[in-house]
């Protein structure tokens, strides 16, 4: 046994116990999580926070150091959302070429290396980016904008147990062949005795895109199921938002290194805006997995492109609301108003469309009308952007200057084709005052105005939408979520019926619903091991986070065989 | 409870007992088979043999009565390769528009029953399908060739056994989703409780198409890993080979009636030689899933083009011997005779290239020159095709007559690039005096040669090549079969180290690797929940039978949640 697969079997043995948890939570689909959510409770302490913003504000202005091959210059022109002044920060941009090149040479021990020897790799990569949550944190806040809570857990934690769920299925997946067979059977009167041996082999090396509002959360079980199925990774993060990537690319890479293993099967691949180099790696001859995360239009570029190399997409989401009748407003708008202003609906989660009855929405104490319930909601969320110290863990700060420009064009539209419910506005951030940020933007217009509600608005620019009647108001949400691509969906309704073809119209749309639910849960909130993220069946993505089909073909099966 | 359901959990219950054993089998890759091999131990017995027999030739010169929508004309120009006779049958020819309908239309309550009821309903088909062995064996006689006993166990009861290896796979992905989940965690001070519902939601409509020698044991796992999962499959032949997948077909609809869903689920949609309708089915708007058996080219052709379809393809073999050295000359040139010789070698896993050391192989009584082993080879296999009583059950008949014409013109190649170690001739079938029979065409030529062996050559045409040395002799062996499309492999060597290096060339080069075997087996026997056929790693197809890849993305996971 060689070094590696020795010290690959230790990590296996170190992390089996969580590894085994989170199998049997993935076949429950129950909750489950290796790491405390909050950043008070991390194991690493107040130490570890302050040890984790000291080496961020210590990286700015500096280069980032990452001994890969073929480094031919060096780019970086990402700015925070926070302070809007540029992180400073140069990244090796490498001959691609040369990148693919490595990457394939460091595979072959690794794609030896025993199924165990790589899932113990990858958990020990996962423990180690949970001693780096902090780094990575403050990272994607001055990358991608958003709040400190969400860096932490959903960039920190939640990615990592997101990282582990593919892991759990990677396992689940590979350990379904045996290593070894005894094959007897007779042929006329000879019995014939076979032994026969079966191999994992990696399809090659995986492009794996980050997207710039939501790096970690895609990127770590693309790059953990890719590289424990036995393929190397080539990270290609969004060129704003390098950061949290070349982060975790070094985590993973100093990990693999010290397990015995060539630190090439990771690697940075970093661009610019001005010169995108996507095409260029989706279309390389060595690319054998493409998974990407980003905009919808890229995303059905590199569907229709990668052959023959696999793809699994996440893009973005026409995610829908039906409000047909509540026991209770003020929860419902409360929810409403909250998930639609978290991180300033930058996420492929977050809620865009209200569809409400042309006759109201029933509720206890009787029936209010649409433009009612709109301007309700309207306030609700005014109450989250009047309020900075309320708005700022909620809405944070906008990942692009672009948003901004994009609610002022639909704040026009608005008034031109329905009613401005809300205006955006800037919020003066309590902790950076030159922080990127506006409050959500809520038009009131009819039906049938899809060229404005029927793609995804990215960013805090929400609709509420009149239609005939409740039967209308879904029929509407559910064929507009099939056909822009809804990721989620939420109903409300006392009539249980009612909610039954709501459950049975989202799944004909491949949207995940989410019914009734108020209370501090975010709406969208996406669980690691129990809510499947994506189904496949609309423009959202062609992937699901995570089952068997994510891991399942990411590995081959060869085999020999020979008398026993 | 509908009837459908209910109906579908009692055939599951019927065959859980057989479905549990398949699936352990999966598990462990070891020998299991649920139906003897052999006519005379059918259950059915003698009475069951005449019965098909009867069937069959009831049906030559008939209308092949197929109660499917859509049927706009008839067609069938059938040739018995045995008879050199038109069977004279017509099948039903539909709209291809009416088709997609009608099976789109028959998805709703198969899709919401339940995997167990989809399950059992498959292994009813499956069981059948047994009761017709004798009838669609008649049926493969005389459209592909095959001999009796090739009819009856490769088309039969293997294809069965590679049909249910395919639901216990299914079986198995499916079942990693539970049907719902409790889930509940703290958000600050309150618990959330979510019931979570999953519905596992099929892709839409598979074509699948059979090949023209093999139709059954490729068709029969990809039917029922797409019916099982949910989908509608929709059969196109090859048009001269529509019999027995007309057979299949029928009797798929029968057994789905009587389950209480929509016999459109299974559908046949034929075609002609002259107005080929492939390309238009996989093209077509309601295709979601391409199941190929073909020709290389075609399968190139539908790899690239079946998105936003899922395809799994296996197309042709280019598989390669290499024989460094043995301990006894006869039973290896006895068993590469007899497996170059079987079915004529159109079998995707027929050995086609023989690669040898320039000087010589070793064996126990010293070393023979590669010329000497390619006449040993061809006496061996002139040994069978001049006794008309042994090479019949072997060589059985041509499929196509494009074959003898492909034949001739390597005997040119031949003749002019090398030696012809043994000519190809008739010979005379013994029961059926017009049947279209050529022996194998033999050829010795040197390594380099790669534009007359380096693809499949489909039908009786064996190379017999002389490299540099047995390092070259591998190396060319592995090579070809990665650039070519190598399925099987085949190795001789009494050095274990070599043997290894064997293993380990052709892992990498995708083909499946037997080492030296001899004795009554078929080098090319493939066994169900044993053998992997097909690694997606060369140019021979990209779908594993049978693996969890192979089952996994035919259906995506549909959610619901509700506080609980």
């Amino acid at each position: 046994m060689n070094r590696g697969e020795r010290l690959g079997r230790d990590l296996f043995e170190r992390h089996s116990g969580a590894l085994t948890k989170a199998v049997a939570a993935c076949h429950a689909r129950s909750y489950f999580t290796l790491f405390p959510e909050t950043p008070d409770r991390h194991r690493g302490g107040e130490v570890a926070a302050k040890a984790g913003l000291a080496a961020f504000q210590a990286q700015l202005g500096q280069a980032f150091e990452l001994e890969q091959p073929g480094t031919v210059a060096r780019i970086g022109h990402e700015v925070s959302p926070y302070t809007q002044d540029p992180l400073g920060i140069e990244y090796p941009c490498p001959d691609i070429d040369a990148l693919f090149a490595a990457a394939g040479a460091a595979m072959g021990p690794w794609a030896s290396a025993s199924p165990q020897a790589r899932l113990g790799v990858g958990m020990e990569i996962v423990d180690r980016l949970y001693d780096r949550t902090f780094e990575i944190a403050q990272a994607v806040m001055h990358t991608a904008g958003q709040s400190g809570p969400m860096s932490y857990a959903g960039s920190g934690t939640n990615a990592l147990d997101r990282g582990v769920e593919a892991l759990a299925y990677a396992h689940d997946a590979m350990l379904d062949v045996p290593p070894e067979a005894l094959w007897e059977r007779r042929f006329g009167s000879t019995l014939i005795r076979l032994r026969k041996r079966y191999r994992l082999v990696p399809r090659g090396v995986t492009v794996c895109f980050a997207c710039a509002t939501f790096p970690t959360w895609n990127a770590y079980p693309a790059m953990l199921a890719s590289l424990a199925t036995g393929n190397a990774v080539i990270v290609k993060p969004h060129p704003t938002a390098i950061l949290p990537m070349a982060l975790a690319v070094r985590t993973f890479r100093e990990v693999i290194a010290a397990a015995g293993f060539d630190t090439n099967l990771v690697t940075l691949c970093p661009d610019t805006v001005d010169e995108p180099i996507g095409k260029r790696l989706v279309r390389h001859p060595r690319t054998a997995i493409v998974d990407f995360t980003g905009s919808a239009r890229f995303g059905a570029w590199v569907e229709a492109n990668a052959h023959p190399a696999l793809c699994f997409t996440e893009t973005s989401g026409v995610n829908t609301v039906v409000v047909e009748s509540v026991d209770a407003l003020e929860p419902v708008l409360k929810s409403l108003a909250t998930t639609m202003s978290l991180f300033s609906a930058q996420m492929c989660t977050s809620p865009q469309n209200v569809y409400l009855p042309g006759d109201g929405v029933r509720h206890a104490g009787g029936r209010v009308a649409p433009q009612e319930f709109g301007e309700m909601l309207a306030a609700a969320i005014a109450a989250i952007g009047n309020d900075p110290k309320r708005a700022a863990p909620i809405m944070a700060a906008l990942q692009s200057p672009s948003t901004a420009a994009l609610i002022d064009e639909f704040t026009g539209h608005g008034s031109q084709r329905g009613r401005v419910l809300l205006d955006s506005a800037p919020y003066a951030h309590p902790d950076f005052p030159r922080a990127r940020t506006r409050t959500p933007l809520l038009l009131e217009v009819e039906a049938g105005a899809q060229d404005l509600y029927g793609e995804e608005r990215f960013g805090p620019v929400g609709f509420v939408i009149r239609t005939h009647d409740r039967d209308d108001a879904l029929a509407q949400g559910a064929a507009d979520a099939k056909h822009g691509g809804g990721i989620t969906a939420f109903a409300y309704s006392t009539d249980g019926a009612y909610l039954e073809r709501a459950v049975d119209a989202y799944s004909a749309s491949g949207a995940q619903l989410t019914c009734n639910l108020t209370g501090p849960m975010p709406l969208n909130f996406a669980a690691a091991y129990s809510d499947y993220h994506v189904t496949g069946m609309n423009p959202a993505g062609n992937a699901t986070l995570t089952d068997l089909a994510f891991v399942a073909s990411r590995f081959r099966i060869t085999q020999s065989r020979e008398p026993a």
